[in-house]
Order: structure tokens, then sequence, then C-alpha cells
């Protein structure tokens, strides 16, 4: 497949993990949840129980931090069958509070490429999760000025994405879409028609990219959100 | 001062309690909760130490139920001295996923309004609120098909809605907003230069009303939302 990237007039750029890190502080947090609840149960068993606990409340929570600390509150009573102190809640609870105020770290070559880019096209951030969260962090990176604004995504499947091309009164070819996620950056992106490149976030993703044919996959890998400046 | 309605492009409601049923059932959560804490203090101090706690969360949680639920959870620990059981932990969460759950109760006029506007001008939703919930309102509503699109603000400060403007790329005199809070819906907007409706959503705010002058004021107050058809 041949792409096109002549006509693109919006770039969409996803937030966490793409733009500034954000998926390492979760894991901290996982990892100081499951010593804190370590007199009940192992490391492993607490981890997959949070994460259980996060898949079934996460049509009702949604992405988020917020979110995030009401499914570990729950798990912790599960978990301890509701022996867990209202002092170990208070600290889960001041782990969430500690998530929220984090500083946001930017990515390598982020500023470099969204001041190169911004001249010739209009950028905007694409994310999922709290919008306080998101535009907190948006106002701690200085990156707002690269960005015509910022649309927080109740999620990140074909039919958001269709409904803010449409908001947005462009056509798909004329949208590229950057992020660190096959499955919410990538993949729907693709199966709308419109361009996407992918930048994975962890080292270890590196293997798997191997795999991928950019060719076929109607997508383009890269390692570095650098390598954004060498086709654009 | 004379209010010209006829430049108005853009129309923009405020979504709970002015389109629909909210506030009530935050009172009816705040009700339970303290019934649930009533072995620790009195309803009157219960509700006091809440909103307490909500204000001093706002930074850090915002608007929305989740940010609610953490701040229920801090306040009980805090009330009862840490002596609060796992299991009233477990119901005040439970409350919160009741509230996320909740029907969505359209307000009188609503509909006819919408319906009528929806041909001669552009509407939007402007929300603050957790952005899951929103969608999640707006889809249950029905309302839909009336809207261009939903936008779910951090806060809703003059920088914000001129933000919004500069995205919709419309001049402030192009813009009308409608909603229940004169804080949040009215006052900023008068002072960026935009058009204001004001539809009170408690019958005890009907007082109040009498003595704005909405001649001097810069805004119109109304009794029901169907009376903007009056004057658009």
């Amino acid at each position: 497949m041949e792409v096109k990237y002549g006509e693109i007039k919006v770039i969409g750029f996803d937030a966490d993990d793409t733009l500034w890190v954000n998926e390492t502080y979760f894991r901290e947090a996982e990892q100081k949840f499951a010593r804190l609840l370590s007199h009940y149960e192992t490391e492993n068993k607490i981890d997959q129980e949070l994460f259980k606990m996060e898949i079934k409340n996460l049509d009702l929570y949604g992405y988020g931090i917020k979110g995030f600390v009401l499914s570990m509150i729950e798990s912790a009573i599960d978990l301890s069958n509701g022996k867990i102190t209202t002092a170990t809640i208070s600290e889960i609870l001041h782990l969430g509070k500690e998530m929220i105020s984090k500083p946001v770290e930017l990515l390598d070559g982020v500023e470099e490429v969204l001041h190169t880019l911004s001249d010739k096209y209009r950028l905007i951030v694409l994310t999922k999760g709290d919008l306080l969260d998101q535009e907190r962090k948006m106002e701690r990176s200085g990156l707002t000025e690269y960005f015509h604004h910022i649309e927080v995504l109740s999620d990140k499947k074909e039919d958001n994405y269709r409904n803010l091309l449409e908001h947005l009164e462009i056509k798909p070819e004329e949208f590229l879409m950057v992020g660190n996620s096959l499955k919410s950056d990538v993949l729907p992106i693709v199966n709308i028609g419109a361009h996407a490149v992918h930048v994975p976030f962890h080292t270890t993703w590196i293997h798997e990219m191997v795999k991928e044919d950019e060719n076929n996959g109607g997508y383009r890998t890269i390692n570095n959100i650098r390598e954004i400046l060498n086709f654009l």
C-alpha cells in the first residue's frame, strides 16, 4: 500500500505515553498498592484481582486516575475480606492524589516534532481519561501553544473517531493519528480510512514491532517520534 | 441594554439541571451518606464536613460523580475518626455506582426547544463533569440528534469559554449560552461579551430572580426553557 501523506490537514496526537510518561506511574501505584495489601495476599494475586476489578468497573468509571482509585479501594476490601483498615484506605486515597499531582515528563523528541509540524498542520491532542487530569497535564507540559485544541474522548473506537472527523469537518484521508497504542490509536484509525503512525512506548514492545508489516498494515511504525519528520 | 439576538450562530446548552435533572441525585446521595454515618455525627455536621471535603478536593478531582465518591470516602474516615467499617465504605462505593447508573430525566420543554432551534442554529452541549458520565447521559437522553457535538469543559470560567469560541471560530456576539447556573453559565459569558439566558433549576431560586434586572445584567432570566422561543 502506497501511503499519500500529502493530503493531511489535521494531525491528532495521543497524549499519555505518546507525548509524556503515564503508564509508568500506574505501574508504580500498583506496586505500592500490592505492598499495602501484602498481609493479605501475594503481589501476583493482588495485581490480578486489581486488574479484574478495573475491567469490571470500566464501563461505569471509564479511564483515568479517579476510577483507578475507586477500583483499588473496592479491590482492597475484597482482597482483605473486609479486614483492611481505614488507615490503609486513606493511604490508597493518598496514592491517587499523588498520581494526580505528578509532574509531566515529556518523551524524547516530542517538543521538536510539535514545533516543526505546527507550522504546516493543525495539531490536536486526542486522549481518553479524566478531562481534568488531561488538561492539567497539558498545562504543565508547556506544549499548549502547539495545539489547536485538546479533545478528550470517552473511548477511542471507530465511532468516536468518526464523530470527531465529522465535528472537525474533515475527510478521513485528511487526518493522521500518532500514538503508542495499536488498539486505540492505530487500528480503529486504519479501519475508518484515515492515516496512522504507531510509536510504541515500552522498549519491550520493540520485539513486537519487527513482526508488523508496515506496508500491509496500513500504518507505519517508528521507534522515536522524531522519525515522523522524515516523511511529513 | 438592547440585546440583539439576530447575529447568533451557535447556542451552547448547559446539560445538568438545564436539560435534565442532576442536582437532585447528588442531594439524595448526600442524605443517604448522612444516614450511613448517623452513628458518628448529626446530619447537619456530616453535610457541612462533606461539603468542605468536596471544596478541598475540587482542584484535584474536579466535578463529577467519581470525585464526589472519593470525597465521601475520605470524609467518612475523618468523621468517624477512622472507625467507619469497610461495609459502610462498600455502601458508599455502591451509592456512587447507583448515581452513575441513574436514568436521565429530561426537564419540561427541553425536547420541544431543541427540536425547534436545531433547524436554525448550531446547537452544542457545554458541560463540566466527568466526560463518561456526560456522554452516557447524552446517549440515554435521546437528544443526541439535536446537537452538533458535546464539549465537556474542565471548568466554566471566562478562559474556558474564550478557548471554546476560538476553537469554534466564532465571535462572542455570535454565541448564546443557556444554563441554570449564574456563576458558571451566565456571568462569565456576559463578561466575555457573549449572550446568556438564565433558566434557574430550583424553585427556591425564583425569589432570587425577582431581584435580577435582566436589562442591566446583560442577560435574560426565564422560568421555563420554552420561553426562549419567544425571542429566538
